[in-house]
């Protein structure tokens, strides 16, 4: 395949005839000279092309080159006079390939980022999106080496379920009834049994019960796949369809799943700041000033850690401060998640056994019957970006939780058939990926570390 | 973290103590000795336990244990006696973890595997699903490695769309509706700006178009995600959700595509023999004979070429042999399929050129406007298992395409732009996950090789 921009930057200056294929970015024109810089999405920096107007003999071409044109240039390789690069191209021969006409939307001027979202298909080709897509890629790559590396097995866990069994929050239905002339019972509801799977269907809101299931044959699994929420909430942290990951170990305590879930955040945020120190740079000047200290802060402090109830002890103490005031029993919102990292402990910090009213049925109860083994790990400038538990692998107190939420525990027969033949304790925890993405690279909004972002009213492209 | 029996496995007796974690496969009980197999999902084989009952002091807890308890070991490693296996373990302390009552459903004796697919949830637990979990995990990363490897982004495509701009098949609507009580407009008919994204929506059944717009800023990019077909077809080789790859290429022509589908199809599949010995054979004992002989002539053989005119001519002389004789226009079936890569060629074969009117729209017009660009990687013994096609990069080629079949240009707007600004010759394919693990595993049926297979009236679980 053909050398990308990225290893054409490192070459050394050689008489050698290089060729260089990919986008236009700028072109500055002069009367004897003429700069062009191409892109071709492998790095930050693009390839600045120097013509020589007098000695090259193709002026026609050039002419008709504007932003947003792909070329092909051939050139040797010299050292660059400008600051900028190290090396430049000297053109020798320029090939055209395809035009841009002057409606380019992307021209030279900066672009809001909200007009950026109105041509999500043309965005990556900014300095922005480009750099959010190869730091989003590291980050996915790194998610999957993580594991393989420490032996645990992908299981893709399925999006369209007739149980919604985590109960967590409104699904999308999945149906190919028509909608303009839904079949009816005898008794007049809709008659699902004519609707594709028979039954009614969703799109699913967690792989994690799924993968429960893997993790008692694999002992350690872990699921990366799309979720869905129809939670009608217009914010920067939401999306209808985001990425999640979500670990499962079987054998394993709540110690050994904060121990899982501190290695793998240092190490995919490590792998950021490794493979993509020119991406990781740009982002700390342009769009979130000291974020590469933070994340070395995260990687290089042991995690703190702390109960619940010790830490709505310290809370309540500047219950003055907050928006929310605390008291056992509250939510702990992100206000204080973060006054517990930044202020309190000055390093990452989980906070474990919640009360068990505001954590799902699934958390292994506590001996004081009062509280679980939850977990959220809470990091610098955003407060949550992991949250797990160690699973009730009893099956009567899973039973007595699930009865006394109302739930139907003739809906969880195979989940809890894992609590009757050969249970162990188990932990887990979830990571929403485009969360960790906006944390890497201190994007504000959800909106612009995801493609084609899905949200209220919004599923263009 | 906890050696896994893999490891065990692999090591020398010695007198050390070591711990081992699993689920008790089988139990051999006579008067003085037991011997339990403890599988963890590691590997195929077990760690065989060895118990002296007349040394051993805690035989009221060896009593309870039955197949599918899960128990802790410790022990020594010792040299095996038994045929089966290199080491050992002599047991000198046992925790039963989790009992398991007689009703598990899976008991020593052979189960059929329409009865597996019932209890989903517990088929992981058996030497058949463990080998296809282990085999699909090593398959996907291998996607994710190569694609890695030679510098390719991983882009997530979104999964909800309201533009079925592939215009394939059927598909399965995405909405918040209450179908009890559908909201309607004034004329009568689904008032869809009541529904969550404001618009009729529907689940992808391709991320392909959306894959270019991203190769047009990175060059070369991948997706690997679910994709839904809501057709009702209930074969071996169709799921309602499954999971498909889809490589896009910027600045490639179709023979650029057709080597990236060579050397990815024999870098995974090499993959697969060189981490999963163990599991592989197992498929040649019991699942498929001769599949390692047929996986090893696909990554050592070069791929044959052949356009489909020729190889129509091939095939019209057998036309007395196949169900379904051919002429050039008709499509290539799977028996032509079979017969071109296990008689014509004795390899696997690429065919290319198809007829405009078989294939879909953004396929690259010939000079001889009559066939497209379009190419199927043929193996032996299924026939087709990967599709792909330079794309049409001219905007008023494609534009012309659009409108014969029929397709609104409007609809197709953001895909057209890539035709309009900076145009680049670009190729890609897609390769259905699924069908490359029945191909690696020799699994006669798709809904064994998925976790939690969906189709026509089935999404348990």
């Amino acid at each position: 395949m053909q050398e990308r921009i990225k290893a054409i930057l490192l070459r050394e200056p050689s008489d050698e005839i290089i060729k260089a294929e990919g986008w236009v970015r700028t072109k500055r024109d002069s009367k004897n000279v003429c700069f062009l810089e191409i892109n071709d999405g492998s790095s930050l920096k693009g390839l600045q092309v120097v013509v020589d107007k007098d000695s090259f003999n193709n002026n026609e071409v050039l002419d008709k080159i504007t932003t947003g044109s792909s070329v092909i240039c051939e050139g040797k390789i010299v050292a660059s006079l400008g600051g900028n690069q190290k090396v430049e191209m000297q053109l020798s021969s320029l090939t055209l390939v395809g035009e841009c006409p002057v409606d380019y939307p992307l021209q030279k001027k900066r672009h809001t980022i909200e007009f950026l979202r109105e041509i999500a298909h043309l965005r990556p080709r900014t300095n922005l999106l480009g750099a959010v897509t190869r730091v989003r890629n590291t980050l996915a790559y790194a998610v999957h080496s993580f594991f393989q590396e420490n032996g645990f097995i992908y299981v893709n866990t399925p999006l369209i379920t007739c149980s919604d069994a985590e109960g967590a929050g409104e699904t999308f239905q999945v149906t190919t009834l028509d909608l303009d002339k839904v079949p009816l019972t005898k008794e007049g509801s809709v008659d699902y049994s004519k609707d594709f799977f028979g039954k009614k269907a969703s799109l699913t809101v967690s792989g994690q019960l799924e993968g429960e299931t893997y993790a008692m044959a694999m002992k350690n699994i872990y699921t990366f796949g799309p979720t869905f929420r129809a939670e009608n909430s217009n914010t920067t942290k939401h999306l209808a369809e985001f990425w999640m990951v979500e670990p499962e170990m079987a054998f394993c305590s709540l110690d050994g799943d904060m121990e899982i879930a501190e290695s793998f955040l240092k190490y995919i945020f490590s792998k950021c700041l490794e493979k993509n120190p020119e991406d990781m740079e740009f982002f700390d000047n342009f769009v979130l000033k000291g974020n590469i200290e933070t994340l070395r802060h995260v990687i290089e402090t042991p995690f703190a850690h702390m109960t619940y109830t010790d830490a709505i002890k310290v809370l309540e103490k500047e219950n003055d401060h907050f928006d929310f005031p605390v008291h056992w029993g509250s939510d702990i919102q992100t206000e204080h998640e973060k006054f517990l990292t930044e202020k309190v402990c000055k390093s990452p910090v989980i906070v474990t056994d919640y009360p068990k009213e505001i954590k799902a049925f699934y958390m292994k109860l506590n001996e004081d019957g009062k509280t679980v083994r939850g977990m959220d790990v809470l990091v610098p400038r955003i407060g949550e970006i992991i949250g797990g538990s160690e699973r009730e692998s009893d099956l009567n107190i899973l039973l007595s939780r699930i009865n006394e939420l109302g739930l139907n525990p003739e809906d969880y027969w195979w989940y809890l058939d894992l609590r009757k033949y050969g249970s162990v304790p188990h932990s887990g925890f979830g990571l929403g990926f485009e969360r960790a993405v906006q944390y890497v690279t201190g994007v504000q909004n959800i909106r612009d570390v995801i493609p084609y972002p899905r949200y209220v009213k919004s599923a263009d492209f």
